[in-house]
């Protein structure tokens, strides 16, 4: 994909970024006790493209925030993105054993301490963002509680959880268009949504701001699980990183069961026209996002 | 066990008011959707002591709060050990079928659901206490956040967590008293600590006042802990609602199997005492964490 030359080298120095806020956050693989420790650092450090801390960062940025300030969150919402992916692989869900590349954590380290690993990043997640608030300036604080809230709501039994619920219930099961999306809304978009909007509320953003990270938000993250449903019908595991064409298998409703391929391609597209009108208030501070949005779109193509 | 009447009746009438307010927490069974809500409802509602909640209350009232500013933190502590036991119960842990004389959540829900129920339990817990933060007056939300952070390390990997894999590791070793000792801390004593710290804190209390809660309750979790086992050792499954004789079938280290039976009871009515001495400060304000630390070393007897 083309990126400009500047945007993909500040994107790659954020994403370093990132990866040593959240090295400095966790306890280190010898404190005790080891195993949990390894098993979080195990799948936090996997490879992921940190897709969410970045979308943080470049929130906060749009609205004038230094990264400082949101880094905490960006950090947080990493941790449980994790939590879910290594929930989600657990052989009671969706019994996956390769994630990203590698083996899944219960395959490394077996079900009891994946179960707690996943136990273990959400509630870092909390525990990071609640220090940041204790330690924040007077004006600050509340702002961050708020955060805090929007981020258990995404994460809660009408977002993340809801979503995944909804998943595992739909299995085999034909579901209607309108479902489908509110399952992704639930399972992929809430999480995504609590970035834009937390990065532009803790970066200081108006109500306006933050209305248009939803807006942002919500064809994202539509676009995200478009993109996710075509790559499963075409690529290779070895492309994916992980056991290609399982939705098939599984017989679960995706964009492309459901509108076919050329249609959910250009579903995808639509959805990117979408979320680049959200971002016209921003002017040039919005090009990060700009950027994370076309690289979520592209990655497949 | 002999409380004063008034004080029996104000602990049942605290228990209603606990559960009155988790029921207004929490969406109602038919919210979409409806597996998880009935799912966390089974096990939040399955007839716990409510030990922890009334020990917020308690703290707060020590040092002088109305319960309605402290019942936020008293509904959360409740989620949060009622998700620990439900993750503790699945078949890769304890592989426990009754708790509290009912089936387990994943042997009524199966496990993936129990997982998420556990997983929802968590996170709303933490949702709860951040609105609420969120809404305090402005010199109340940055103890709010205090006591966000310290119940993420009493539910992290210092605390809840770390105990809990402390405990699967240990399973068929024999334990030295300090490791005992150090597990106990870490899976029952963080969370009571957070109780009393964080109810004395949102109530308005000194540091000095924290400190004192600290004691106490580090002694009381060690008590619990000890009673434990000796009910593990001497009950029937009947009068547990769960799996008796669970500790010795698992070869697990515990305080009888270490110390033996009487050493046990003369180290619980110690630690009572220890716990008592820890409320002297508080005065007659105290005596609602007098009479619970009374019910968690004389339920045995």
């Amino acid at each position: 994909m083309d990126l400009a030359p500047d945007v993909r080298e500040a994107l790659e120095h954020r994403r370093r970024a990132v990866d040593a806020a959240l090295d400095a956050a966790l306890p280190p693989e010898t404190a005790w006790p080891e195993t949990i420790h390894r098993a979080v650092r195990y799948s936090l450090f996997a490879g992921g493209k940190r897709i969410r801390p970045l979308l943080v960062l470049a929130a906060g940025e749009a609205v004038g925030a230094v990264s400082d300030d949101v880094m905490p969150l960006a950090c947080a919402v990493e941790m449980i993105h994790t939590y879910s992916l290594i929930h989600d692989d657990l052989p009671a869900m969706d019994n996956d054993d390769l994630r990203r590349g590698r083996l899944t954590s219960h395959k490394v380290f077996g079900e009891a301490m994946a179960v707690l690993a996943g136990d273990a990043l959400l509630t870092a997640a909390f525990e990071l963002l609640s220090l940041r608030a204790e330690a924040a300036e007077d004006g600050q604080v509340r702002r961050h509680a708020q955060v805090l809230a929007m981020l258990g709501a995404a994460c809660g039994t009408q977002g993340l959880i809801g979503g995944q619920v909804m998943d595992i219930e739909s299995e085999g099961k034909a579901l209607a268009p309108s479902d489908l999306e509110r399952l992704h809304r639930a399972k992929t978009g809430a999480l995504l949504g609590a970035c834009v909007r937390g990065g532009a509320l803790i970066g200081g953003g108006t109500a306006e701001d933050v209305r248009s990270m939803e807006v942002y938000a919500g064809a994202i993250g539509l676009a995200f699980q478009v993109v996710d449903d075509v790559l499963d019908a075409t690529a290779s595991s070895e492309q994916l990183g992980k056991t290609a064409g399982k939705d098939a298998q599984a017989h679960k409703a995706t964009y492309v069961s459901i509108h076919g391929l050329d249609q959910a391609r250009r579903m995808a597209a639509e959805l990117l026209d979408e979320a680049l009108a959200a971002l016209v208030p921003f002017g040039s501070r919005g090009r990060f996002l700009e950027a994370l949005a076309r690289i979520i779109v592209v990655r497949g193509s």
